[in-house]
């Protein structure tokens, strides 16, 4: 048996893609549109004054191409939190006009194959703030779930730590390249949703999604041993932009 | 050929997810919603009435994300009972405003890789209650179905009982070491359903699905011969969250 | 070129799934429900007529979970009225409230690998009835399609007529085991449908279903070559069943 | 690099598969309905013309199960006559009680792997009439895509253009075997459709599509080299058989 | 790990597949219909401003068969014009009318595995020219997304870029015997979308697309290495042709 990597997990995370129902919602008189964009801003406002008091943290962007309209990614210290806020939003007059169109549920996530400190990590105050991050407000985010694949010489999980661990490193290095241009955010969701992980990146010029997740491919761990799913990219939704996508 | 496993079975299972259709829930007045929730709370005490006489036992959970708000897990005696019970929640005015979203279909079971007493197992009390269990109430549960893969090298049919039986004891050690966190009932489903058995944990904390599913991983049964389809987390739904979800 | 078996072929088969359309049916008046269950009624009388007069046959079963309400196996002489019969029943009022999920198309066949008789086979009324078999009254249903894989080193079609035949014979042996328990009926539909094989089985013992296809599933034919579709299974309907299903 | 083989095209195909939408269809007065079928009884003449005058051909099939409830199989010289019908055929009143199942975009083709005479040979009569064929009034049709397998050592493009025409060779002498039982239309989809190649089958007997393609899945091109998508079979839909199915 | 090769980004791209709902289409009056029509022109014509200022370009074209109606091909400086745009089409009379079938997000982008001159290429005019390139006005579109295979043997980013260099060599160099045929352009997507290439090809004579791309089949990059989504194949929709596609 191969020995599993240490991870160590802060707050639940739901990523939730929706498209607009455009007929339904033009069929609304300007009150009643003005009147469900209130009701969702003070949503927005809620979802903020958590976020200020360091109990979660929500990120809104719009989504480039059918196949969704806007994500909500919200970060929360419980599933029980995570649910109800998704049924709340649920309720809503703006939900209403809005179809399902994908979501994920994993929980913010940091692997030990790194060298780490002495001491408990969780006493860590620069851990604490990786796994209970407040989520950046860059211009654009990128979504994709991933898994280790497990095929024929191509198994991740049948790879020995030492093996895993070198491989980890040089996938870092390429991340470290990328400080300050992309900021990442690894969630478990093995047993959770339907792959191993989501991966979630920020960055005010998007084209770096594009070079540093093609410069990984070419790294080992992820040319040998990465699958992944659907990808998504959107742009920074504030207030403004939010209301300007609902105007009609 | 290759030794089978002899298995022992016991209640029949359906696990049945739901989404809610808001837009319609919301559209009824709230005396019908009320009238709809009455009924299937009824619903909710007659299943209760089943577990308490032993004749079967119903979890009911939230589910996070997209994929449902809620699921309903069976167990009962026969199809024939399993069948009735769908049909009687299909005609329920709750059901009007679900709309199915996966449902899945098989036996509780155990597999006697394991060494067992003497004698007959089904007279074996510990062995029937194994059977026959009353789901837990824990706070989270988590379902997946699975398959034992069939590929080139990797073919867990082709290998003999003793190579099987080994890798299973050493799967079993790692479930061992969960004990007293996560509850952990196996259904098979070969002839069933599409996957050859389903999961379904139950846990006070999430997190423990999450750490147990990964260490498992990097063990060889699942490493080289699982195969995972889709995973559903959820939230114990007690009759007051019941309410407080359907609650406009 | 590797030599292909030759097969007898019978009836020709339609396996046809529906969900009922819950909502739409509540929505009609008692009358309304009885005067469409009433006019399936004659159309199930009709298809009793022509299996009593050896022209065809057809099983009704309810199906369990959400892939299907209940299917109607038909096996008729020709295609012709195998598509007379769907659009006679895509035509009544009761089709009006049911959602097709799922159908196949193949013909009832037998495989020469196992010794035959001298003589033209076609004029022997063992294989005559098994080629034009009148369906089970069997308690429960069991419904997938199959393929024979064409993999890498395990390519069925690439096998010598021997080593097939070797390996079907001693799949053979494991179904002998269940005579009495469970009835086979195997339809070909290379040219038909998207799987090789349709497999329908019938038992009063629902159990015996898992326990066949689980035996067999060690079985180096099915081990190593077999690839399976969607799995249904389900409860006889009489007509008392399937009135007491159709209640509201 | 490997040699491709060349390809004489021909007319481009559009196979398109509808399903009755019967609620609809029913809910329609008996004069609506007729003049539904009247305006698509038109159609079917002007494509019937245009068969005659040789600038095309058109083929009408129900087809079994609940795939489709029909399909109409276009030849037309180019593109935008594909386009033109497609459109034409969509805005009629038949087209809004019909639903989209299936289509196919395809160019008649013939390739070059087997000898052939002297000379252009789109100065051949014989080879023009391959390409621009009439399409058979059979009984039956049966329709599946298809492509040719790129796999470890089953990749058909990484072979000799020796190697496979010399499996060519063996293929089509199983198809001469059928002539006269079964008439066969080679389309390439390559660059069109997500197949590589859509093979449409005539015959006034359904069993021999079951007994051609069987037999050729051992053959070494089909049995390393065949993948498949869905197959359709159907009944030819003349006049008559077309009021029939329309007539509620 | 393996050399990433260089690439150069130009304009994003979205490609937009729409279905018509004839059925609601049709049931608008003339004049509702002109003037959806009018407000997509003046769309048009706004698009075609933009295309006369080079700050992007837009083609329009038919798709034939079911999985699409048109296709708007849009290339913009930035994603938030991308998104501005979809949104703006979103919010018209016409996209009610319009059914979302596919759409596909990415850059249009030249790789560095052929040689280049000295200097920046962003100061090549030729170099800016082939990324922010003005669309085509050719009879014919195909479009189609594809991935470099990572599977086993067959693991483009394991291969030196030596290895690269020279297959892609061998690649472009057919592309070349088709230059004033088919116009090609790659727009890569990794990060933006679910494969890593989306390729858009432009031709009078619609063969040549069938042509080109099964000849590329036999070449070692596309035979190992390649593997494709969806094909769209559809015909130029100038003002003329989009209004005689709307007219009922």
């Amino acid at each position: 048996m191969s020995e599993a990597a240490l991870t160590l997990e802060g707050w639940y995370a739901l990523h939730d893609f929706r498209a607009m129902d455009w007929n339904a919602w033009k069929s609304l008189s300007p009150a009643e549109r003005k009147q469900a964009e209130d009701e969702f801003l003070s949503f927005i406002q809620e979802w903020s004054d958590i976020e200020d008091k360091k109990q979660g943290s929500t990120a809104l962007y719009s989504i480039i191409g059918q196949k969704a309209d806007f994500v909500m990614m919200h970060l929360r210290e419980s599933l029980e939190e995570i649910n109800e806020l998704e049924t709340a939003f649920n309720k809503t007059t703006l939900a209403q006009f809005t179809i399902p169109m994908y979501s994920y549920v994993s929980v913010v996530e940091l692997s030990n194959y790194m060298a780490q400190g002495d001491g408990d990590p969780m006493q860590n105050p620069e851990i604490i703030a990786r796994l209970k991050p407040t989520l950046p407000k860059a211009n654009h985010i990128c979504f994709y779930p991933m898994n280790k694949r497990r095929e024929g010489n191509d198994n991740w999980y049948m790879l020995s730590m030492e093996e895993r661990r070198g491989m980890m490193r040089s996938h870092g290095m390429i991340g470290r390249q990328y400080a300050g241009k992309v900021k990442q955010i690894i969630t478990g969701s093995v047993g959770f949703d339907d792959w191993e992980w989501g991966v979630t990146l920020f960055a005010d010029d998007a084209l770096q999604f594009k070079k540093l997740v093609y410069e990984m491919r070419f790294d080992e761990v992820s040319a040998r041993f990465g699958e992944f799913g659907e990808f998504f990219v959107g742009n920074l939704l504030d207030q403004n932009k939010m209301s300007k996508m609902l105007e009609i």
